[in-house]
C-alpha cells in the first residue's frame, strides 16, 4: 500500500492544524508531518504531544520537501504566510488551507505561488471553541462538511488528493464556488457568531452582582451562546474582517427582523410574535429532517 | 411513612405539567392526580399515558377537593383560569405555578385568591424545544433551579412544602424576589430567545435554494439557535407580553451592541473586534466555573 503523502507541513498548528496531524499520524497518510508555527511554546507543545516529526518557525524550511502544504493560521496571516514559504515549493506540490473565508483564501494565496504549484481552497466546517494544539483530537472532523472551492481550471488529480485526505478524516466533500461559499456561511456560521459575541459583550457590561446571577442561571437560554462566543478571538476577527459584505448585508436584514420583533413586543401583538414563533419552529424541523440536529 | 399530598391538580399538561406529573407518580409525592386542559386531545393523551387519575375540562372540578393546585398554562390564560377555579378553592390550598415571568403571575393571580389560600409563585428553570404531555419526562427538572417568588407574608410552610416537591423532582431551590427574577431572566433566557427568533426568521425569508443550504450547513453556528427557536410559540408570546419593559430594555443594550460591532466590521476595525471576542471568552470560563457549562 502507498502511503498518500510523502510529507505535509501544517503551517500553523491550533485547533485545526493539529486535529489533523493527529489524522494524519493515526491513518498513516504522510511518511513525515512537518509542524511551523510562530511562537516557540507551540512548537514545544507539538514535540511533547507527538505531533509532528519536525517542527520549525521557518517556513520556507517547513515546504521543502513537502507535497503538501495545509496553511491553518488566521486568515489575516495568509499573505505573509505564502510570501514567506513560495519561493521553497517545489512544482508539483500541493497547497491548501483550512480558512472559513474562501474568496479572500484565494486572492491572498492564488496570486503568489511559482506555476506548477496547485491550489486546492478547503474549509472543513469543524470547530469547538477550544483552541491551540493541545485542543485538537482525532474525531474532529467526522460527520462533517468539508467543503473544497478549487478555482476553473484546478488540476482535478489535486482536487482528488486534498478531498480523500478530508474524507480519512471522516468529513462529506462538498465543492463549491468560493464566493458561494461566503454567502451561504455568512449565514450559517458569521452571523450566529457576531450575534452571540454581541449579546455574551452586553452581559459583561453588566454590573458584577448582575453579571454573577447571570452566570447562576446561564442553562436558561444564554449558556448556548456563551459556547459560540468562547470562539477563537483571532480567526473570528479575521473572518469578519474578510467576509465584510457578505456579513454586513445579512446584519442589515437581522437588523430589521430585530426591530419588526422589538415593535410587536412594545406594542404587545401577541398574533405578530406567535405567527413569527410558529414559522421559526418548522425551520427546526427541517435540520432535524435533514440530519444536521 | 405519609404522602406529602393528598391531591395534586395539575392546571394545564404540558411539557411541564406532564413532566412534574410524571415525577409525582414515579415518587408517590400525592394520593392522587387531577389533570385538566382544555382540549380533548390533550385529555386523552394524558389517559393514554397514564399520567393522571382524573382528567377534566373543568376547573372547578379538577381543583375540588386537592391541597396543591400547580398553574402550568401559558401565562396568557392565567386571569381565566384563575377566576374559574378559585370559587372552588378550599381554604388552606396551596396554589403554585411554573410561569417564566414572576411579578405578572402575581398579579394576574393573587387578587382573586379566596382568603386562606396561599400562593408561592415559581419557575422551574427547565425546558426543552418540545410540547405536550408526551413530550414530558421525569428527569427534566434533574439537576435544574427552581426559583420560589413568594410575596412578604406568605405562610413558611406553604413555601416549604413547594419547595420540597422541586427537591424531590431534582431542582435546587432559589427564593428570589418576583421582580428582580424577571430582570435576571430577561437577560439569562428572554434576550436569547428573541435574538434567536429573530435569526432563525431572518433566514426563513431566504430564497428557498439558499434556505435549503443554510440548513446543510447549519451546524456551523446557526443550529444551536434553531433549538432555541423551536420552543413552545404560545408559552413565548405570553413571555415577551409580560415582561415587555424588561425586555425592551436589554434589547435597546444590544442593539447598541450589535451596532457598534457592526460598524467596527465595515470600517474593518480588527482592534476592537479581537478585544471584544477576547473579553466575551472570558465569560464562558465564568460559566464552566460555575459548574453550569
Amino acid at each position: 500500500m502507498t502511503t498518500p503523502f510523502e510529507r505535509i507541513a501544517l503551517i500553523g498548528i491550533g485547533l485545526i492544524g493539529s486535529s489533523l496531524a493527529r489524522v494524519v499520524r493515526r491513518d498513516g497518510l504522510a511518511r513525515s508531518i512537518v509542524a511551523a508555527a510562530r511562537s516557540r511554546a507551540t512548537l514545544d507543545k507539538v514535540v511533547e504531544l507527538g505531533l509532528a516529526d519536525t517542527v520549525t518557525d521557518d517556513l520556507a524550511e517547513a515546504v521543502r520537501g513537502a507535497d503538501l502544504v495545509v496553511i491553518a493560521t488566521p486568515l489575516g496571516a495568509y499573505r505573509a504566510v505564502v510570501q514567506a514559504l513560495a519561493p521553497a515549493l517545489a512544482p508539483g506540490t500541493i497547497v491548501t488551507d483550512v480558512g472559513s473565508v474562501k474568496a479572500c483564501a484565494i486572492a491572498d494565496v492564488a496570486p503568489h505561488l511559482p506555476a506548477g504549484v496547485h491550489f486546492v481552497p478547503g474549509h472543513p466546517v469543524a470547530g469547538t471553541e477550544h483552541s491551540g494544539p493541545e485542543a485538537g483530537f482525532d474525531t474532529l472532523f467526522r460527520n462533517r462538511w468539508c467543503i473544497l472551492t478549487p478555482e476553473p481550471g484546478t488540476d482535478p488529480a489535486a482536487v482528488e488528493r486534498v478531498a480523500a485526505l478530508w474524507r480519512a478524516a471522516g468529513s462529506t466533500i462538498e465543492i463549491m464556488d468560493a464566493r458561494h461559499h461566503d454567502q451561504i456561511l455568512a449565514i450559517t456560521s458569521h452571523l450566529p457568531h457576531v450575534i452571540a459575541y454581541t449579546i455574551v459583550g452586553t452581559v459583561t457590561d453588566l454590573e458584577q452582582a448582575t453579571q454573577r446571577e447571570v452566570i447562576k442561571f446561564a442553562a436558561s437560554g444564554f449558556r448556548d451562546f456563551t459556547r459560540i462566543a468562547a470562539s477563537d478571538p483571532v480567526m473570528w476577527r479575521d473572518v469578519f474582517l474578510n467576509n465584510r459584505e457578505a456579513v454586513l448585508a445579512m446584519l442589515q436584514r437581522f437588523t430589521e427582523d430585530l426591530t419588526q420583533l422589538q415593535r410587536a413586543i412594545r406594542w404587545g401583538d401577541g398574533e405578530t410574535l406567535e405567527r413569527w414563533f410558529m414559522r421559526t419552529r418548522a425551520v427546526r424541523r427541517g435540520i432535524i429532517d435533514a440530519g444536521q440536529a
